[in-house]
């Protein structure tokens, strides 16, 4: 199954003979996804599991989250390496023989597959104590939406469980099945919402003057939103502004009293998020006035920035090449218009987050997407010979 | 009941003396309203009436329309009286003794007033006989959708029953009761739809290079449209071009495949009509093609532009003032950016569309609106006087 | 030269006989036209003529205005007929033999026609008395460019010279010559002018996000001003928004510091003009602080609506159907949206102003207009029998 | 002078001994300033410089172009280094007293400096002769204007005189004098020019139905061209599309019969490019059809992205490094929104394009620029250690 790859290096052959245990470790979690918060059975799974390894563990860390500890040689450095547990509100449509069982939830995005990585090696870890320091294993809950990595920090997590840099990883579609993907810097957007409300005055269509048209306020608003990405942000930053629904009034002879507009918004600076935010919430409220009219503006944070740090990202990068080769790793891979709240733990610790090909599936949160078990082992290898590189007695993270 | 209006003519008190009878009929009809081309028990009810008063009838003009035809006299010429009997699929909400016993239908525009003031009329008419020429009533179906007028006239009305001028009303809330509107030329407006469908290309709201964004296309068409009105017709024109509504978009992250606008547009002008058509249609294909989309528009046309003949309209306001006093007629009543089907009638034979003050009442195809009774008795004395007028032995209409 | 024109009244045919006077006076006018303010050639010709008459002059009335008073008969009434004198910035390009002699100075506008007619009828008028009251004849200066009109109101006008009612006229290209038209109501626009300056922070092109663009906040107004017509106003109001001028940049790669409109506005509705007035400021501000610019509005008021009286112009219409017959009055005369100062005149006292066909010349204000000579005698009757009716012992004007 | 930088190789040293020679050449070449192809005393004395010291040299390349070459050792690789000799047509504002001499132009890009350098360079690598290879000399007449370096390669440039890479280099305003900038792949942006007519039809401010009013349709292309850089271009990617320029009408109350836009776009992907000169085109003929309109565009493209080519730019920076020291090189050097001719000989050779800070000057095009001699000697330094490391007898550039 792995057989595509070349033979890295032989101590982790081991890993290998275990594969088969953890594939079939993860279509099981696919067939029981949780939701964010309610990942019981997941984190129940995982913690037993730990436990059996000779981990101590924490539970209920930030809700469902699980950390598990295991120290090795005399080694000061501590590394924390996180997986998500959560799952999707998506219909399966796979057909697979180990799809959800469980109505509207399913692992769409590959968590499952993420959380059995991380069981593989943390075993491998347990069982060959080749590495000096300590080991956090950090299973997280709610990724997807609820932003179980603050919940986890709010918790105490690196108060109680102190590391010196934190990593983790995610599948990704469309990229050869095992490449790495490295990206130093903003490597994930931030991801705003803002519901825009354009509250005028309803009236009769054939008579505008004595009404206040959100219509028309908001056509004109829609058309000045374009200028946060063309004028008001530098052309070397990346910045989205996507109007993505309108809606107002129910019949072609009425006007309504108001119409409301959803937003995405993407960047990948926070200082550009903050001025971003700024523009906005001024042209909605700006336009509404220049028609008479008056915006509500619903414009919740949503997941930050993920920086990759400079350092972190360039010792996770030859982890792999040292152990996978230069040729494992994707050149020109670019910075990615999705959120991740792995970002919070990022702006707590050092560390980096990496990309691991998934090869041609469906893409993430298609309810087709499928996890790609071809992987599995050589992520889980991969997490063991970092967690071995950065725990050994000579090592110093690149800074 | 009538006490506040001075009183006109002797020879018309004795209408005054059956008032009581019509209102009797009006609220019956009112309890029992039927929507367009379905006023099967309206229609009965009208043709039994007439033929009682040996009037010549016919059924089924037009559908459920009802014409009856009244000679006396040597005089040569004919007049059409034309009254509407549909109702509104409005659920009433007037509290009235003699509300609507039909669910979710409401004479909610006073059509059951138009039927009973021309009975009333026509039965003093017929009783009198104090004309000399021929009487044609015309009770028509399917005013408010469906376009009654053009159904009788397409089912031979004007070949069948041949009149030299034919005349209208309607109350008019607002106007105090018993006021009389009168228009030369251009009167109520042509009301026409258009439903404008801009198809884009759906996609990832944070791909927008990916997509095609019927968003901004549409805005960029909402401010195109206010053009029509600003730029593209005479100033001294009358016109409106209202985006009622607008819907696309299921997500504040997915840029959608498309956006529905809903118009209502309105002239007074049939030249402006065409060309105000034309521009909207190209302005919503031009705009999406702008954006690399493209539109589907359906623009069906309403009801034309009701055009009131000089002659007859200044005939008709004699008649008011001649009988009720000038002091009756309202001063700048101004036209009407609603619209009439009486506007097919007038496309076919000269004549006058008159309105009469409904007093304080709710507004036209409100829940609330309920027909003023006190004006039943002068409408229907103003419409003797206008027959008797006009089919005289020795008057002529002015031209 | 007059033959075209079926013979009016025995009474009038004088004129005709002294009709080639006033024609070479209109034409010795033509070679010597003044600009508003500097009508003293003019002012004086009309004030030497006109006390040749035996008229009570005042000169200087309003600048170079001038007041001539005749009475006659036993009749208490006073009317005011008012002509106006000044020329136009134009350079004259008609080639006449009596083409102006002053370098970029023209009668463009037919107000050496206007004069001279006035001048035809107050002769005839005191050589003939045939009237009962007291008749002012009024030489205004600066119609075209500082409403002279306003300035003889301030200079005590109606204070010194009282009148129960005035009437003036207008020369009308395009009109069949010598037929009359009339407007009861709003007749002519109000004209402003508003000068906008969009004043952003100019910058390199390559760094929009440092700059504020004035360009783009421009074009988000013109937009948005067109809403001021489509939106704001009754659709049964004529009114006219227009961006005639837009200039804003000097070079492609250079954001400009700012971006100048100029517009002009017409309404027919004083209290249309003020809200229009009050959109088009609040849209200027409001669409600079959008894009965080701002705007400095510059918008003097022009003329005002020339609003006719009903009773007056029932009157002047009703002169015209005696004298000319019904046939020389034009149906569907139209509102005009150019300006006139008559109506500071008709803000103080009773009155109309009326139009009469000067044939297919060129336009007004073109370089090649021309006073038709052949409506001048006819237009001087009318004065004539418009004077003798009005200060007749019997006659009242219709109110 | 160059104290402030650390010693580097001992070498070098020889050159800081005649820093004096052409920090005065260099003020000469100031004082006589030269525009695009019109360079003949700067390359008459450039040519009499190279000669002199033994290079072999060519003139009148791609016209006042000057290429001089010299050979040293048995190394079979040649490389070439460019300099620009041409000056703006600005007139200098800076009081020195080396200012131009010549009105209306100044170096204010430094170019003079840019010369001054790589003259020092050739000097010394000419006195020393030690490398292996072949040096060619490159001084590129008409970068400011005319694409001098496109005129020599079709002058046979690389023909005539082949190299296996290309370098360059230009001061930079901002950054610390002396440190070095190097970037991999799109340094510097492609920027064309487009200028757009908007042909409307001109008319009467009150009769807008009469006219095409090209200001309308101006204001909505503007705010339609912000979509080509928010909606239809990779957020990844940089993109500036600015409208510097707007300019139509005369007058306030005429509707103007065009109005013109001038354009600046830049780039940093060549597929980019095209596709944004693709969209604007459609854009300008879509709306400007949309209103009525036509868009004449005059779209000339200017010089191309700057790709710099990763394995030459490598070897730059390690150049940099070895010799000045890590702490010269500044991290986060951004791309750069102007552009560059030296993006044509990078499509025909390998080669890069690097930086080098001119401290706190006045920005380049400013008519208070002055290129900072102290960086005069290290930069010709670096030219010559470029040279030697590159035309060693065992070194390859990095690919």
């Amino acid at each position: 199954m792995t057989a595509q790859f070349p033979p890295p290096s032989a101590a982790a052959a081991e890993i290998a003979l275990q594969g088969d245990e953890f594939i079939a470790l993860r279509r099981k979690l696919h067939t029981q996804p949780e939701l964010a918060y309610r990942e019981e059975k997941t984190s129940a799974l995982v913690a037993g599991y730990l436990e059996g390894w000779g981990y101590e563990v924490a539970r209920n860390v930030g809700g469902t989250g699980v950390v598990g500890t295991l120290r090795s040689g005399r080694g000061g450095r501590a590394v924390g390496i996180r997986a998500d547990m959560d799952a999707l509100p998506i219909t399966e449509a796979t057909g697979l023989p180990y799809a959800s069982t469980v109505p509207g939830v399913m692992h769409a995005c590959g968590h499952d597959g993420h959380t059995a990585i991380l069981l593989a090696a943390a075993k491998h870890l347990a069982e060959t104590r080749a590495f000096s320091g300590t080991l956090r294993v950090i299973f997280q809950p709610a990724e997807e939406n609820g932003g179980g990595a603050r919940a986890m920090i709010k918790d105490g997590l690196f108060e109680r469980f102190p590391v010196d840099a934190v990593f983790g990883l995610h599948n990704w579609p469309g990229v050869p099945a095992g490449e790495f993907g490295f990206l130093t810097g903003p490597a994930m957007a931030s991801v705003d919402l803002a519901v825009i409300r354009i509250i005028g005055q309803g009236g009769h269509g054939a008579k505008p003057q004595q009404a206040v048209d959100p219509v028309v306020a908001s056509a004109s608003l829609v058309l000045a939103l374009q200028t946060v990405v063309s004028r008001n942000v530098d052309p070397l930053e990346a910045v989205v502004v996507t109007v993505g629904s309108i809606h107002g009034g129910i019949a072609p002879n009425v006007i309504p009293d108001s119409v409301e507009l959803q937003l995405t918004i993407r960047t990948f600076n926070d200082e550009v998020r903050e001025s971003v935010r700024q523009r906005i919430i001024e042209l909605a409220q700006s336009q509404a006035t220049a028609f008479g009219a008056r915006a509500e503006v619903h414009y919740p944070r949503g997941y930050p920035v993920l920086v990759n740090h400079a350092g972190e990202t360039e010792f996770a990068r030859q982890v792999a090449a040292r152990h996978f080769g230069e040729e494992r790793i994707r050149q020109r891979f670019r910075p990615i218009t999705a959120s991740e709240d792995f970002a919070y733990l990022l702006q707590e610790k050092p560390g980096s987050y990496l990309f691991i090909g998934n090869g041609d599936s469906a893409d993430l949160h298609n309810p087709r997407y499928d996890f790609n078990d071809a992987i599995l082992v050589d992520a889980a290898r991969y997490w063991v010979a970092l967690v071995q590189d950065y725990l050994s007695d000579n090592s110093e993270p690149a800074k």
